[in-house]
């Protein structure tokens, strides 16, 4: 980095609603990951990017910045082509654990780089840290040789790539500016374009669970990372899909692997299968794979085979038992109707506060607490009978997890349904 | 303080256009004095509060929170009435040397916490430590105790108050937040108003050479300062005065000491009499004395007493040549007709690169460096007479003072000066 910039000038001009030019967004990005830039000076900088937002041009060089303050990774050698997937998050989204698997057996790689849960919504590890044996963390080259092999892996992202964006992550988190979009668009595009997929599909959620509440901010998130992939030269699609429930009918690690493996069974929730089959053809069509429905390979087998191979290279037993919670308390419906509203927040919170999730980076989760859901909306109810059941190891949680439940149910008539009718709400690409 | 916040929570009220309650406020401040709140909060707060503000409610709650963060002090003991000044800073802004002498004479006790400067406003402590033998560190009790014999004293703030907005200041320098008027105002006046004096006049500066570089911010700053005032119980009033081109004739340490000493004389450059005598009425009819006048003081040579007694009494020799430069280069006029311009803001910056100011705390001034003018606009000047010289210890800082003055100069018709013709532009009660 041959020129040099002053830090304080460069917030000034953002504040000042200016645009930052490429090289002093390409300094201060590398100048933070140096410790040059001090922590003080970013949160400043980041405050004055959510308040006075930034030009697409400027979000596109502030994620090159990003990718190039670490390593790249490369999947050249694959005999397949590659696609992956990102979440925004959600309640119940275990989608990751039968989608990787499932575009895997239609011939397309998924080397899928995720991460563990903060807050209400889950992490991807966590839910496959409850199959006993298996492990999240691969070398690089145990990485390719399982995609070479099996097709898929799922992992812990490696602290090589985008190193600058674990470090903003971290304080934007203190200092009330996760919210800024052209943050979250380049934190997530940074990462998945170092990763070095050829395709990428967005799920990009909107509703009471998703870190977006309202069907515009979603849209502006997603155009902007469809656009920051184009940039880059990978294949990128977003479906903006629905968070105002919790997916499919569990909320906690070993429940949500569970129904994973029940959908790749052939059964399980119908919006967990419909939205899998959505990003699975998003994903394999983005790789150039024409001639494979993914509902087939769902259908015939062929993704619970990638599934059980996937689980056993990575040390787990597909065939062991999943953990069991000691304590469940049932929670039942109050009236007699039609569930209309099952809010997406309130589940993930109780699930949260039963023990699945953690409030800070370094806290345990259980493998087995959660929230199993009993009937979803638009079902028929009746007074007394079991809506949710929760799970724990430490009952002294259900007092907290069933106040965050109050307030959380509606029982109507059939016109009343919250919500939209389709899991995905709508396609940007 | 048995009420606890969370910070994010804080800073995403203010991020979101919202009000923060005296709680919060009072709570952000004390856990940022005990390095509670981390610096990185503080800053993305700053920032929340530059671009979104504050209601006067907020500001004067923040103001208090900065006064208990440390000592109170008081001057209660004294016979006579209490009376302060503080300048916003500008280019040749002497006026504290005359005026605490001048106030004092009327009978009015003046304790002026006075501090360094940095970049091109010089301070009042640079200044007169250009004074063989003076001292600006007193203890609490030397300055009461010179207060009660002398009646003036300037000397250094101790750090015992508002030491929250030491630490908060010297965050807002490095986070591009200096320009935020509400935590401007609340810096000055905790300091103000923790400090104990009966009466205020604040003279905020407008112009290229000043901090607030328009009139409409000059005088929001001077209202919101004002209001606090009231608010405290201090007999508070501001005025906005002129800082397009440097007061007096004279810019650097040693040189503004000659200059104010020419004024307590019964001399010096008109607009630092009028300036000197507009603020001390200000002072002296604040503090409720009504029965002398300034301008007698300073002609019967009360002022010049109490100005030779001030500087013995903090070791100073009032009759010990002032130290002078080792080198002078002058600059001449280009043209023959009227000084229509000669901008504050590159006068102090070469005074400043000639060494009379500092660039970090840690630097050292030089007492006889500065800028010495022998036009003021709005006089006759012929092609090739002097119009600065230009003093300093070090000639190799000769070439970039004299590129800081490219453009500063402009030679016209009598019709065409610039700035007000009055050097107080308005006042604010």
């Amino acid at each position: 980095m041959s020129e040099s910039f002053d830090a304080v000038d460069i917030i000034r001009t953002k504040r000042d609603k200016g645009e930052l030019s490429p090289e002093e967004i390409a300094w201060v990005v590398d100048a933070y990951t140096r410790e040059v830039v001090a922590d003080e000076q970013m949160s400043a900088l980041a405050m004055a990017i959510l308040l006075n937002g930034m030009t697409r041009r400027e979000i596109s060089d502030w994620t090159a910045a990003m990718i190039a303050s670490g390593e790249r990774m490369d999947f050249s050698s694959l005999s397949r082509p590659t696609a992956d997937k990102h979440s925004t998050g959600g309640v119940g989204d275990k989608i990751t654990l039968p989608l990787a698997p499932l575009v895997a057996a239609c011939g397309v790689a998924v080397p899928q780089l995720s991460g563990r849960g903060l807050g209400h919504t889950g992490g991807t590890l966590d839910k496959l840290e409850a199959i006993p044996g298996w492990r999240a963390d691969l070398t690089n080259e145990e990485m390719l040789a399982q995609l070479d092999d099996v097709g898929a892996v799922i992992c812990a992202a490696g602290s090589g790539l985008a190193p600058a964006d674990k470090r903003l992550y971290a304080l934007r988190d203190v200092t009330g500016t996760v919210e800024a979009i052209p943050l979250i668009a380049s934190s997530i595009m940074s990462k998945k374009i170092a990763e070095g997929t050829g395709a990428l599909v967005l799920d990009v959620k909107v509703g009471s669970g998703a870190f977006m509440k309202t069907l515009d901010d979603a849209r502006e998130l997603a155009e902007t990372m469809v656009a920051l992939g184009k940039d880059a030269g990978v294949h990128t699609v977003a479906l903006l899909t629905d968070m105002s429930t919790p997916l499919g009918l569990t909320a906690g690690n070993g429940l949500e692997v569970r129904e994973s493996v029940e959908v790749l069974a052939g059964g399980g929730p119908q919006d967990v299968v419909d939205l899998t089959l959505a990003l699975a053809r998003e994903m394999v069509e983005g790789a150039g794979v024409t001639d494979v429905d993914p509902a087939d390979a769902l259908a015939d087998g062929r993704a619970m085979d990638v599934w059980r191979r996937m689980i056993s290279a990575q040390g787990g037993d597909p065939d062991a038992p999943l953990p069991t919670a000691r304590e469940t308390h049932v929670v039942t419906a109050e009236s007699d109707g039609v569930l209309t509203r099952l809010d997406a927040l309130a589940v993930g919170i109780a699930a949260w506060r039963l023990g699945a999730g953690r409030a800070r980076k370094e806290d345990p989760v259980q493998a087995a607490a959660g929230v199993e859901m009993h009937a979803k909306p638009g079902d028929e109810v009746r007074a007394g009978q079991p809506l949710l059941t929760l799970h724990t190891d430490t009952p002294e949680r259900f007092d907290r997890a069933v106040s965050a439940l109050e307030g959380a149910v509606s029982i109507g008539a059939a016109d009343e349904v919250a919500g939209p009718s389709d899991i995905v709400i709508d396609r940007i690409s």
